[in-house]
């Protein structure tokens, strides 16, 4: 079965997807090679540095980090890519596609972030450990949350192209909120899910298809879709107290990060359930929030967690963001899409933009709050890092930055996105018609349907008995 | 398509499960803020608490419990939540509500244990760390087995009511078996699984229901959903030694535990093939057996995986429990649904009650039989606690109370089930009628069926030739 | 419905797979009671191991390898379970007899590699601990990659012999390769899959069968089941770098396979995509491809990955063995069956042998290549154990014991295979007839179909609307 739908939409992406992955690839291998080399800790001569510097392998970066490496490993892969299957007939791109667009991004990010935060100007190289993994992986995160805003109705090509802006508008933004305001923003409420969020809006408000609705028949779910779904939803709910502890401060940061973040999010699912209930008829729960709304204590808690934001804060936030995320799903998306001509596949705008703005600003109040008495003396210089050219910043002062340190992502998320649907507006990339988006049949080889599998075998069996018989 | 089969039930729960969610999870944050704090390894004053105390970050709790912790929190939310999604048309509920409870359960465990276990009397708070994350998981459990037997036949709301006093009833249970009796039960063979297991047969059986073969069409599985179900039992049986390992002493307790489970549940597996393979026509396996016996050895070495109870000895209790909990499911499921009115959806009375409390029983005699030379002088005091009041308990002695301990367990479960079944008989809680269990259609949105999807496609390719030719 | 369509063969397992389960799990019972024990980290001796050895908690081994250790079993359960699971009709058997032959290739591993590995010649006893149990997850995977290339064609007594030769013959060769030839090989590209992948191989060009297409109706995916084997996929993927790292040497050994494997990885995704797309009309994807090509990397990384092979050879590694293993499902699968009568269901071939026979060898290489300006002297001793009987070994020659211990693992896998698929023809076993293959119907309690749900609910409607009007 092979049909094309709308002749003037040529999908063929047989030269440049392989030409994409070839060129780029090879442009990675080149520039590793230029730039990437173990730190002192994943390197053979940690032997000599134990020595050195007295310490035993157990103190090994890895050993901190590792655990939480994998859970965000997994959020990125399996929780990302199977949120994203919920659609009937576009699961393969959905966990599919978030693979490509990963794999592609990590190696991106190391050289981006590379370059601007950990390079070495007297060699000239970059050293990378398993905090670059991680960080790698949150750079991802801002194109995999793009992806979800464009889902659908995007090519692999196109997804390539939002991913090589993305990660490295991601590098700029987070040396210019990180490096120079010094703002702390350890699970990305900023600079990731602010900035992921309003790329992606503006991509796709930029790709505006009036006549869209020709797809409306396959922008749904069934019922094994959104249970397909489900799974990567409950990978990113358990193992979002990783992502915001992941990169934290060895000790009290990671442990007060995971509490944090294990407390709102359990606060969000029962506001997104009772929010979900009460806006359908006979109370009954929508998939879709649940899918997606309890995620937002999560997102919110991205700057924050490793504040002393105090248990009860963070079931406050967890609280609140669960009715606004639910709200959004239930009016913004459809308001969105109605007056502002901007189509959201997963509602990206209620699971990371807002919330993530959000997180930004509650975290500039927990920011400016804090004081000695919470924190000790040593304890206020160690979470926001108040050293160096930054030793007499004030709480307040560093509520102030954190507070334009989420302006600045949003600034980038959409100006950055912007610029980058207009890229993608060019007839070359082998997007498909709006009477073939959310399915599979476009870019991939799709098995043939289970239903047909009976008759066959009644078929066979027949045969079978013919064959016998003679 | 909405129909209501039976109109003298009235499942509408659009003003009671909104209202029980915030009314709960309000009074959380009110009690949140009253009692619970950050403890010393998770508050801004580790830095001062590890000068103080000469420890560096990696003695933090955190990274000896951290990597157990997040296998249990995907036990409960995946390895529960699949597990229970078996049935062909509950799998929403299956994996929604158990992700509802656990969410408002865990916050609450957090409370009751916290006061029973850890209130600091001088200041009044409770100090939280990954420790009681943990704990507060555990807790949860009992309430989600209680939900393996009503699986399909309880609304929401009920099933709030349910951890609500689950998890108190736990707290109680745990605290006279833990600190009374001074019992040691790290992986909950009996304060988690006896317990559990029990409480929700008890309620099953007030809750029970005569005329439910009218949803006979319902209960069972499909293709897809055994498969659903798998990935529950998978990320169940290979976390099942972090479960066990995850709150026992640091070093040798986690080490050996995580052995003993390890052994004892690839035993369980070969013998409850075994059994299944023998009792149906031409040696088929049933999956409900595979899903469910092969945890058995997990359930029944919650007691005894920090004992010494040997590889050998683990390897008998997973051998002894795969064959009764198999046995269970093929024989006694049927006899108490037939004679004791007793519908237990997911059998939890063979992976949970039986195996729990002979777990319960196996840690005693293990615990009675320990001595000297085999753990050491140092080692039997420090794997049974023996110090302070309880210096001069004898290992005998212990035994005895580890047997008076699973008893205690499923008094509570039997007889706090009991009073909760018949609170839930009260006819204000939205359950469906007998005709109506085991569907999704009641409490969710469910998209429509996949099966429409191909001549929905036909048509619009018929109509855009058309379109086309005009 | 029951349908024998082979009169000839009898599938019946009710008698010889229950009595294989019974007898080697009491064989197991007796062996370990027999010979293995805790090892000084999991004994309760350990508090006063402590002291006596001026240790602490964290210094447990337990606490560098758990984690590793948890993301392999991962990968042995769901990773190769769910794998197995494309086919339409064949996903209980894929990754249900996964589990079996898992759960019982654990403890016989344990024994086997106990006996040759870590045998206490004073004591006869094997002392285990966390590292025995990675070594024994490990040990399974061969078989288990056996499996790969036989699914769909065996019955579950046959795949307990296959398990039970192809840990003995695992365990053997490891002995060769890694005692006697004093190779490296953490990841195991050589003794895992070079071993597995041929073994299978082997074992299936054996039991060749002529008349297979019988059964090609069933040889295929649909939609539901390429999602669960993407879950399996993603799973290997995401873990590979623990599987590569988890018996490494502690600190920057375990850091530095770890990265360059999801290094690796990642550019086998890139390439696999472009070849998949290249090689379809349409530029259309192949699951297929995405399933399997995209693992090739962590393959071929098994033996390099703890070598100072520099990231961008990570990147080259996985560049060219992404090439390789979608070219393999390609060209090299339809022409092993069409030309050598070898039938590889999974394209072991593809992922498993060719990759890791490669794994091998670039191992050699980069071993041979290693200098001390690299490695440092002391590093250059540590990585490769130049320790003992092997103080004077140079890289030059370590490289070409590499290079020889690849020759051993696949020499053992093709005639280990050989003897074992003669074993495998007797006519005792229970294996399906060429026109049952890849069928669950034969080995499993299949649900009824999921299509005759809405009728039946129709019926339902009906009955009560009938019973309501009377």
């Amino acid at each position: 079965m092979s049909y094309q739908l709308s002749p003037h939409k040529n999908t063929n992406v047989r030269v440049s997807l392989p030409a994409v992955c070839f060129v780029w690839q090879i442009a990675m291998i080149v520039l590793f090679g230029v730039f990437i080399r173990y730190d002192e800790e994943s390197d053979a001569h940690w032997v000599v540095y134990k020595k050195d510097h007295n310490v035993t392998d157990i103190e090994n970066d890895f050993y901190f980090r590792y655990p939480s490496f994998q859970d965000v490993h997994v959020m990125i892969f399996v929780g990302f890519g199977f949120l994203m299957t919920f659609l009937k007939r576009y699961s393969f791109g959905g966990v599919g596609f978030n693979f490509l667009i990963a794999a592609f991004g990590l190696q991106w990010a190391l050289l981006m972030q590379g370059w601007f935060h950990s390079l070495d100007h007297t060699t000239g190289k970059i050293y990378i450990g398993v905090e670059s993994l991680i960080n790698a992986d949150f750079c991802c995160a801002g194109s995999l949350i793009a992806y979800g805003a464009l889902l659908g109705k995007v090519s692999p090509v196109q997804l390539m192209v939002v991913t090589l802006f993305g990660v490295t508008l991601f590098a700029v933004e987070e040396y210019i909120i990180l490096d120079l305001l010094h703002c702390r923003d350890a699970g990305g409420s900023m600079v990731i899910h602010a900035f992921g969020g309003y790329y992606g809006l503006a991509i796709s408000w930029v790709l505006y298809r009036p006549n869209l609705n020709q797809s409306k028949r396959l922008n749904g779910s069934v019922y094994h879709s959104d249970m397909f779904a489900m799974i990567g939803t409950l990978f990113l709910w358990m193992f979002w107290p990783s992502f915001n502890s992941a990169i934290t401060d060895h000790g009290d940061g990671q442990h007060r990060a995971a509490i944090n973040t294990y407390i709102a999010l359990a606060s969000s699912v029962l506001t997104t359930v009772a929010i979900s209930s009460m806006s359908q008829k006979g109370g009954k729960l929508d998939m879709v929030h649940i899918q997606n709304a309890t995620l937002a204590g999560g997102v919110a808690m991205g700057t924050a967690a490793e504040f002393m934001i105090t248990p009860y804060g963070s079931l406050i936030v967890g609280f609140c963001c669960g009715i606004i995320s639910t709200f959004g799903y239930l009016f913004i998306t459809p308001f969105l899409e109605k007056y502002l001509k901007l189509q959201d596949t997963c509602g990206v705008h209620n699971l990371h933009a807002v919330p993530g703005m959000l997180g930004g600003f509650i975290g500039a109040i927990v920011a400016a709050a804090a004081d000695e008495s919470v924190y000790s003396k040593e304890g206020l210089i160690n979470v926001f890092d108040f050293e160096g050219d930054f030793a007499n910043r004030s709480p307040g002062t560093q509520g102030g930055f954190q507070a334009a340190g989420t302006c600045v992502s949003i600034a980038f998320g959409l100006v950055g996105g912007a610029i980058v649907g207009f890229i993608l507006k060019f007839p070359i990339w082998g997007d498909p018609a709006d009477d073939n988006c959310f399915d599979d049949e476009v870019y991939w080889e799709v098995p043939e349907d289970e239903e047909t599998i009976p008759p066959v075998l009644e078929y066979n069996n027949h045969m079978i008995h013919k064959h016998q018989e003679m």
